[in-house]
Formats: C-alpha cells, structure tokens, sequence
C-alpha cells in the first residue's frame, strides 16, 4: 500500500512507540461526533465493532467466540480476565519475561488469587517444557497466562506451542496480545485460547479508551459468581451487552467512534495480513538501518517480532539516551525508552500508521544526531 | 453567554442526557492530534489537567488536597475509592436513593466490603438523621458513602449537613459527585469531603474516556496495602504521576487533550458559577416549557437539581415514551428513558452544550410529537 500522507497531522510528532500509536487523520476526525451512549445508533456500531473484532479474528459467534469490550486500557481488560474467570480455589502460572508478565503478576496479588510464576530470562521466549512439569506437578493450577509479544523486549513467546502444553492438563488459557492482536495472525483455535486480551490504541490504530477480551462464550458463562469487581466484571459486561446492546457503564463514544473507522481502515489494508506486511516491511528497514548506524538489536532475530525492538546503548561513551530522545524529539520523532533490567536498551515501534518514508526519515534524523553527538556511524 | 452555534456538529443529535453529553465542536477537534503518552508534552498537560480540577473546585494542593485521574468511565473511579481507600476491617454505609446509591452496593459486594445501606424513597433526599443514629449506634462503620445529583431522578443529595454528621463521628465521607462537579459549587471543606469522584464527560464539557477523584492527600496516603485491584489502585496511580508524570496505564490521550480544551472553556464561561447559571436557565425554561404541554416533573422542585429533570408519562392513554423517543430521534434530539422503579418517568437532561435555543427547539418537537399523538397540550 502506497504511503497517503495524512497532512493535516503532519504536525504531530509521529510516534514509534508500543501505543498510543500515530493514527490516520480520518480515524481522529471519526470522533468529531457526539453519539447518544445509550441509543440505537450506537448500539448498532458497537455491535459491529464486536462483531468485526471476531471476523478480523477469523472466529465466529457459532463456532462459541464472543467479544466483549471494556472501558479502560488494556492492563485493565488483563486484570478483568483474572478477576472474573478465575473461581476462588484457582490458580494461575503465570509466564514471565518481561514488565508484562510481572504485571500479571501484581494483579494476581492484588485480587489475591494464587499464582506461581514461570520466569524466563527477558531474552529467552517461555518454556514450553517447564511448563509440562509444572501443569504436571500441580493439579490446583486452573489457568495458564501469557504474554503474546512482550513490548518490554519485543520478544514473541510461543503461544502455540504452550497452547499445547495447556490443553494437554485440560486447564484455561488466557493470552495477552495487547501489541499484537491485529498486526499478526493468531492461530486462536490451534492454540487452544481461551481468553485474549488487546486494546483498541495497537495494530487496529484506533485511540486509546478501551479494550477487547475475545472469549469462548461458554468458558466465561462458566465464571458466573467469581467477579471480584463491579466494573471489571466482564461477564456482566457481556450479559448488558445482550440484554440491550449497551455498555452497562458509560463508553467512550469517540473512541469507539474512531474504532469502526479504524477497523474499517485495516480492512482496506488487507486486514490483519496486510497490515503485518507493511510492519514488518517497517522493522526490517528500521534493523537494516540501525544496524548501519552501528546499533545493536538486543534480542535474537529469531525470537524479535516486527512489532517493537530493542537496541542496545552504544558503547562510545558520547552516546546517552536522553540526548538522543530529546534530539529526536526536537525534530518530531518519539522514540520509547527501556523497560528492561537486563541491558542498556532502547525501544523503536514499527507500528501505528508508520510507512516506510517515515522509517528512512527517522533514521536519517538518528544519522545527525549521532553526528551532533561525535559517535563515528558505520 | 451568547450561544455560540457550532455548526459542523448540528448534524448531531443533541444529547438531553446525563452524559455523554453534546460538547464544543472545538472540544472534539483537540482530539485531531496524537501524543505520545509518556512524552514531557502530554505529562505538562496531564499535570495542567489535575492542577486546574483542584482550582474549580475551590482548592489547593498546598491546604492538603490532591486529583488523581483514571482510565474508565464515573464507576471505575468510584469503585476506585472503594478498592483502594477501605481497610481489611473496614464497613461502608451507604445512603441510598437511587440506581447510582445501589450501584455502590454492587461494588462493595463484589469487593467484598462489608457495609448497610440506609435508604430513603427515590424521591426522597438522604437522611442526616437516620446516619446520625447508624454511626452512633455502628462504631465499626469507618466510611459513609453518598451520590450528590442522583441522576436516577435529579435529586440533590443534603452533601453538607450528611458530611456534618459524618465528620462529628469522626469517620470518612466519600462523595458520588458524577453529573454536578463543574456545573454545582460544592464545598469540599464545609461538607468534610474526603474523596469526590466525577468524570470527564460530565459538566466539564469533555468526552468520556476517563474519570477523576479529588480527595485528601494524607487520607489518601494512609490507605497503603489496602488495595484490591491494580487497575484500580488510587494511590498507585498517585505514585505514579508523582513519580514521572505519567499514567501507570496507557491513557486516553486523545480525551485528555479534549479535556485540557473543556477546561478553558468552562474557565471563558466564567467557571462553575457560569456553567452553572445556564445550566439553571435551561432546566427552569426545559421546566416551564413542560408544564405549559401538560407534563409534570416527578420530583418536589425543594429536591430538584438542574442537572437533569424526570417527567412523569402524561396520563393520556395515546402517550408512549417509546412514540416520544423515537418521534424526538427523528428530529434530532436524545432524551433519557426513566430509571426508577416507583413511577413511569422519563428524563431529560440540562447539561452539555445546550442552550435556551436548544431547549426551545427541543419543547417545540415535543409539542408537534404530542400533537401527532393526538394529545391535547395546555
């Protein structure tokens, strides 16, 4: 797909980050409108909005799948899976490599719900073996929780192959696909998911207000009396939904707005094959050129999505971040600072609506500063 | 304040509801722009934000109060304050007289709080004096919990003289002030107010996307550990911005930019006092208007906010609210289905963009629909 500059936004600093992502100008002028939260007008786009979010999942209502959505950010529709799916004799294992994961983590203590965490160093992908004993070891474990790609590296983790292990002890899955649920193919049935989690500010470049949990309908019907909270109720969510179509508490009218344009976007892009195309087109330009300037990408190639990476800091002792992110800055780039303990690292997106023009202009701009900086590129 | 038509939305629906709500054109156009939610930019707006909500509602961060924003629509922060501020032991009485009072009963069951409820009939404000004898006679209650504006049906909650009894008893004081912060002058310190929790697309004028407490910082600090949600962890949050200015969580960036421009708006319209002036003179000509085609509000006009109004059906047999609705949609304008149990009503709303011309339009539509209808105005 041609790069259609969206001029009117040209202003705006582009965002090569993990979201809130730059978006079309035609999705932020969706929201132009006041919508009537309550009435059928808006019903009616919800309703495709859920409807759409299955289709692009390659899911059906008949095959069991449902949709819910939920005001907040994404962390909050991880913490709802938890809080209403989880009975209150279960147990999670939680796979951890990165700031997500333990973030599952923290919200496991906070509902107090027991939990054991499988860690894998923040380069290393999660253990698909590791977690066969533990499932093995362990009958009280009721679910098993994931992180798709985990923005903290960039690192993809294996949710087929542990989707495997999972239905193999017959236990519940939940993955978090927060930056990567619409940008990449997820094999739901293959990997026998049970929950997924994603928000409307990732690969469907909406804006942020909300997020999705798409489900097997008859697995969250299941989890009727565990909620822990009101408003993270998710099976109440869904019965407000089917009982008159509307959020039970007030939507972010629009946000959803911008959504069904967004999602409508992604369709003329090819769905969600396309738009992965054109990312991954952004992340190979953006390593390529990196590594010409002499960064390092911190992770194996084999295990980096194209979602986000991970550079190391160079070693010339003229380099700091803060130089670099606040030059980049000045000349309308912002680029993500690291999450990781592991490593000196910064973090580069390669979605959002992000062509690569504006990859080559990034980089030339990192080009100069580095010049500005004394640090000798390759 | 002379209206200002806004004419690219006249294409809209005008909301007569209690929110989401018809905003500014402008307002909706801040939201042309993507920042980037942990650049310096978009945390000087952040602060700016909670800065200016402390300097409408009359207070300082210097006397001891703090605002801290969250992701969600009004009931996520209520719930907030629950899960985050009441201890282990804690107990939770609640005034109730309306869908919003029980809805706070909801949460607490969901979070397991212990609590009472003491309720009064929908048409009926709280009791001072029914807590009295609750707090003396219950010395584990530690919180009293109240809904300023019930929007159930429009009544205005005794705010002070509840807040008189709860301070003389020495306990909490959580105040439900969702549909009148920015259009009613409430007095934090008088009523003893130690946490208020209103949304952004209330009488502030922005979009939904995100709600608001404003409390008191030391109360706020003492209730470490006691959170029962990550998402919704007040004092997190708190930390959070404190710590770099950011949301822990993604937040709605776009909505907050429509915020930031509601803000200086509410500030043109000469603040809450302005706000609130054509706030009254819509409710009291949307009142008359009523009355002149034969309707009657449900409520005492001694308890009556000018928020929004419940009318009761017209006790001619050729009325149905689904024929008003409907008739109303066609011709542009959202009223409120009724939300009470002890009488057929339905609401209209005073707030939002909406002035005298627009309610004038709206009783003429009324007029021509009750025409149709074959029923007799007076």
């Amino acid at each position: 797909m041609r790069h259609q500059p969206d001029l009117p936004t040209a202003r705006d600093k582009l965002l090569f980050t993990p979201g809130p992502l730059t978006t079309s100008f035609s999705v932020k002028q969706a929201m132009l409108h006041d919508a009537g939260s309550w009435h059928s007008e808006f019903n009616a786009k919800v309703k495709w909005v859920r409807d759409k979010l299955l289709e692009i999942a390659g899911l059906s209502r008949e095959a069991g799948w449902e949709t819910i959505l939920l005001q907040g950010s994404g962390t909050f529709g991880v913490e709802a899976v938890f809080a209403t799916c989880v009975p209150p004799n279960g147990k999670v294992a939680v796979l951890a490599n990165g700031a997500y994961g333990e973030r599952i983590v923290l919200m496991l203590q906070h509902l107090t719900i027991d939990h054991v965490v499988l860690r894998t160093p923040e380069n290393t992908p999660a253990d698909p073996e590791a977690l066969d004993r533990a499932l093995a070891a362990d009958k009280t474990l009721t679910h098993v929780a994931i992180v798709h790609c985990e923005t903290t590296t960039g690192i993809l983790n294996p949710v087929v192959e542990v989707g495997h292990v999972v239905k193999r002890h017959g236990r519940a899955y939940v993955v978090d696909a927060m930056s990567s649920f619409g940008g990449m193919v997820i094999d739901f049935a293959g990997a026998g998911i049970d929950f997924l989690i994603s928000s409307a500010s990732k690969c469907i470049e909406g804006v942020p207000g909300f997020c999705f949990v798409i489900c097997r309908r008859a697995v969250l019907l299941g989890c009727d009396g565990y909620a822990r909270s009101l408003s993270l109720d998710l099976l109440d969510q869904l019965k407000g939904f089917e009982k008159n179509g509307q959020f039970r508490y007030t939507p972010p009218t629009h946000a959803i707005l911008a959504f069904e344009q967004a999602l409508n976007e992604l369709e003329r892009e090819g769905g969600v094959t396309g738009r992965g195309a054109r990312y991954r087109q952004n992340h190979e330009a953006l390593v390529a050129g990196m590594k010409r300037l002499g960064f390092r990408p911190y992770l194996d190639p084999a295990v980096q999505s194209y979602i986000i990476t991970a550079f190391c800091y160079p070693e010339s002792e003229k380099f700091t971040f803060g130089a670099l992110y606040q030059g980049l800055s000045d000349k309308g780039f912002i680029i993500y600072p690291g999450k990781i303990s592991q490593a000196d690292t910064f973090r580069i997106g390669s979605i959002g609506r992000i062509f690569l023009s504006d990859i080559a202009a990034l980089l030339s701009a990192i080009g100069s500063i580095l010049k500005e900086m004394g640090i000798k590129t390759i």
